[in-house]
């Protein structure tokens, strides 16, 4: 958005009116940049094409938090000081030992982060620096969190966390309790990549709003997380897997089963997207990685059917995909559960959200719209017996 | 504020900046107006000198889920519901024991209503009577969790919830292991009704753009407790009880801490308003029942250092005392420990949350505002070892 097509209210202006607040410019920040009529994404002024070829995801927080790439000194000391924090104090094991097998994971995470701030003495340590080693220490235990879990719920043990290796290689240790290959961690790690930050979506907004009344990490990122679950936002990526092995476990043909959804005036998840007016680009980082990863693994279906949903809704709506889309089949074929989608998704955008929170308390504003008040007015109380 | 005061932005309209969303309008409700000018709150058309005179804090609370005040067994029907949610489920119960002493206790409220949604089968169930049924449930609750925790870090057992009398009297009752006396549930009650809406404060906003994701309740009013425990929101009130506390430990003439604390360059707290521009309808209330409090437990000073303090700060500053102002010595009287104000406001405030929140999913709308990006732009990728 370009400076000078926005135009700032001031206190002489009347109150401005805005459902959604869409088209209202809440704070300024320089974490990302979304060109929605070209498609773009940058990242502290980095193409997200770039960083999800040449960049870590370590690489990626380093760069959000701090707003410049790290050297490999730097990023040596950052991805220790994430690998000695990996460690859940144990309540909140037991917290997830307690937790319901069929819990929702985003409901288990939410409350586990929220936990952590009980055992952590920097709490309510509103120093930057505290804030900043906090924003490290919550991304390193948010996947032994989600990953702890899910073993639970399975029946099996925990997995330690190792204390070596990137971020994206031993979550997936810690899920599955052997080192993954290759390919899977490389591709696990752009899909960190591309999900790290993304303009003031719902969930950052609602971190800073939080954050904006001094309250401290533990209560802006659990609110983060319930923004996320939600279905209009994070919870995207899980309702497309839900369709796609719908489609295959009924046999269905995707532009059929798309076009009778459509016909139905159900929404197909996964299309359209309020600021982009092309296809966003992580989508399409994320195909090309979806084809690759289908090729390696002799297993096209559900690339096939997603371009098959993909082409029809171009056809039926001129809506392109947005990255739930293929986040979702690319996930599936990591072999990580449909339910873990949006944990994963709240552990890639932690880092967002905790580099929003230290820019938001670097020039901290109240972040408080009003509301329309379109009640009864005057009405004349009546006490109890007399109702 | 006046319909023809405000004027609808329109997708012709360039993006407006507004800083803290001072001066937009996000939303219309229905639920409760504030007149800044004036001093005036209304909940849904009632008047809150008429309310906090003559309804109990579950009349409030029917009156802002449904819109109009109870009969006397539509009264009676909460009631009973109410009474009957009032127990934890054993793994919070636990969550509670296992909670530092220390701990800030609006981070185990948070932690403990997010836990709630792990406990409940209708966490994820998104039908209106669902929804109406958890507003109810976790209104219920909360008391049981602040009371538990209070009691278990004073080393005493938690006190099992009653199966009778109102949520003020089971309230204290499970606090202090003891019947309230009539006075103190009166007083405590009126607390209750005065702190229950108040337009579109940054807690209701949080729990709103939460809930704007189709999130679930166990997910909105966690974020909202997290944005209350910010010292610029509900933290206020404790923050001018160590300011009273202070001022009687040192033996210091109140006019002069607030004239040297202001000369200085600090904050006093529990004065000024976004939205008042006179004197909150709230504080003044709450000041005459301080001073009837004060004269029946026949100890005058903490209102007469407030009122001192009160003068003062008109004098120096031309601003009036806000609810959190008079609410700190209020709750100091009934013999509440600071640390448990803010979780009290959560307690009442969890009768707005809930309603804006069913509110908000009758007519639901993404919340989603924009960031002006100010930061770097087409930066060339450079590769870590080349940095």
């Amino acid at each position: 958005m370009a400076d000078q097509d926005v135009r700032e209210l001031t206190s002489d202006d009347p109150p401005v009116k805005a459902r959604g607040l869409e088209g209202v410019v809440a704070l300024e920040s320089s974490l990302s940049f979304i060109d929605g009529q070209k498609g773009e994404l940058i990242y502290r002024g980095y193409d997200i094409h770039d960083l999800a070829e040449g960049a870590s995801f370590e690489e990626v927080v380093y760069l959000l938090a701090n707003g410049s790439l790290p050297t490999e000194d730097e990023l040596a000391g950052l991805r220790q000081e994430l690998r000695s924090e990996r460690t859940l104090p144990d309540p909140v094991l037991d917290l997830l030992r307690n937790a319901p097998d069929d819990a929702h994971p985003m409901a288990v995470l939410r409350t586990a982060v929220s936990a952590l701030g009980l055992y952590d003495d920097e709490a309510d340590v509103m120093e930057e620096a505290a804030n900043r080693r906090k924003a490290v220490r919550i991304l390193a235990q948010i996947p032994t969190i989600i990953a702890s879990f899910d073993r639970i719920r399975k029946g099996l043990d925990p997995v330690a966390p190792l204390d070596e290796g990137t971020m994206a290689h031993n979550f997936l240790y810690m899920l599955n309790g052997e080192e993954p290959g290759e390919a899977a961690e490389r591709i696990f790690d752009v899909c960190l990549v591309l999900h790290a930050d993304h303009g003031l979506n719902a969930s950052t907004f609602t971190s800073r709003v939080i954050g904006s009344t001094l309250s401290d990490m533990y209560s802006a990122i659990p609110g983060a997380i319930g923004a996320l679950k939600g279905p209009l936002h994070g919870g995207a990526n899980r309702e497309v897997m839900r369709m796609l092995l719908e489609i295959d476990e009924q046999g269905a043909d995707p532009a059929e089963y798309v076009k009778e959804r459509l016909a139905q005036g159900e929404r197909v998840m996964g299309f359209g997207h309020r600021v982009y007016k092309t296809m966003d680009p992580r989508a399409a980082i994320l195909r090309d990685l979806v084809k690759e990863l289908s090729e390696e693994a002799g297993e096209m279906k559900w690339y096939e059917y997603s371009m098959a949903i993909l082409d029809t809704m171009r056809d039926e709506k001129g809506i392109d995909p947005n990255v739930d889309f293929f986040s979702a089949s690319t996930y599936y074929q990591l072999g990580l559960d449909p339910d873990l989608f949006t944990p994963i998704f709240a552990l890639s955008r932690t880092a967002g959200w905790t580099s929003h929170l230290l820019e938001q308390w670097a020039d901290n504003r109240l972040i408080r719209p009003r509301a329309q008040y379109v009640g009864d007015r005057n009405r004349s109380f009546v006490p109890l017996q007399e109702r």
